[in-house]
């Protein structure tokens, strides 16, 4: 650990040897990806909902219809946000020593909603570029009631921590002899062969992608 | 839609011919992957924790540590499990109609320990054969205090839904013609080649897996 949790709920309280606060390894996770779950507190309960986010400096992003019942629920309120990438199954020689290597992401915080239009229009150019580099010049200008009809919410990444499992298993000595299988099976997320619209008939080639993805086929 | 929703906070509220209350396709969407998210709330706050969960019939499964905060956090209070497979970036002519193809699944309930050693033990090699078919027999016994050290909560799936995208982007009728690339760009979760424990000494075959995913290399 590089550096202190902000606050007493962030904390990591088991196997801490697996967690940071340091902020660039937090961002590291981040910017591995776009997928993230949001946790919030509706009537009491808790809700989950998946949503891609994306990261400008200190703070993360995500986005949708103005109409969401998340975005709504979310806005002005605390939330949980959480990103996790699975990189691989780790077969010990007992069932008790599996276990999985990751890289997660917590972050708490209250989002607020992004009102200038200006703001609202950078922040999805960033988030396009992010994904797609050189994709947002290429399309039409989003129009003022796209514009409206998009809410933006941005959270400071101030409570946040970074949780990280890699390597192989860690088997009980007298384990390690045992003739079964053992090592880790690596997981990613890739991206395959673009498939085009049937109604898209020019010439353009495909976007390229960041994100440190790999790419199959 | 083929089912209603069982409550009202579980009913899509936008985009509903995207949802679905049928048990098959939520069982579908669970059943693709082993990675989810639980949020549940502590001390008025939401936590969303990542987990690998397992299905059994009509029962939804996670374990962890005894000693785990997530698992004590959540058992017996009311938590919100939700499963996300991201299967494309669709790329539409403007901004705004960009989308994602997905799956998802969201259950809400209040899950509770299993506590007999024999339903503990069958529902750990129920979990290690839904990814590793046929590893479980090939392991050593798990030990008494291995079992004490682990906690398993089952949830029904009672309070659920799936939402599903899938297809190309709408754009808006005059947007066709726009010389933009559009179509999907497939994302799809991978097994590469597995790499074997430094102290792995037998010759053994690494695992065949399940769960439905494509292997690369």
């Amino acid at each position: 650990m590089t550096a202190k949790p902000a606050t007493d709920r962030v904390r990591l309280r088991r196997l801490h040897e697996r967690g940071s606060y340091d902020r660039g390894t937090i961002n590291a996770v981040l910017d591995a990806g776009c997928l993230g779950h949001v946790g919030y507190v509706s009537g009491g309960s808790p809700v989950v909902i998946p949503t891609l986010y994306w990261r400008d400096g200190d703070n993360i992003y995500w986005h949708g219809s103005s109409a969401s019942r998340m975005l709504r629920g979310a806005e002005g309120t605390e939330v949980c946000l959480t990103v996790t990438h699975l990189d691989g199954f780790v077969m010990a020689r007992s069932g008790f020593h599996h276990s999985a290597n990751f890289r997660s992401a917590m972050i708490f915080g209250t989002p607020h909603k992004l009102n200038g239009d200006a703001e609202k229009l950078k922040q999805l150019e960033l988030f396009m570029e992010a994904v797609f580099p050189g994709r947002w010049s290429q399309l039409r200008p989003t129009t003022a009631q796209e514009l409206k009809a998009t809410t933006i919410l941005a959270m400071p990444i101030d409570e946040a921590s970074a949780k990280i499992r890699t390597g192989p298993p860690g088997d009980d000595e007298e384990d390690y002899a045992l003739p079964v299988w053992a090592g880790v099976l690596p997981v990613s997320v890739n991206y395959g062969r673009p498939e085009p619209c049937t109604r898209f008939a020019g010439t353009a080639e495909p976007p390229i992608v960041s994100l440190g993805l790999r790419t199959t086929n």
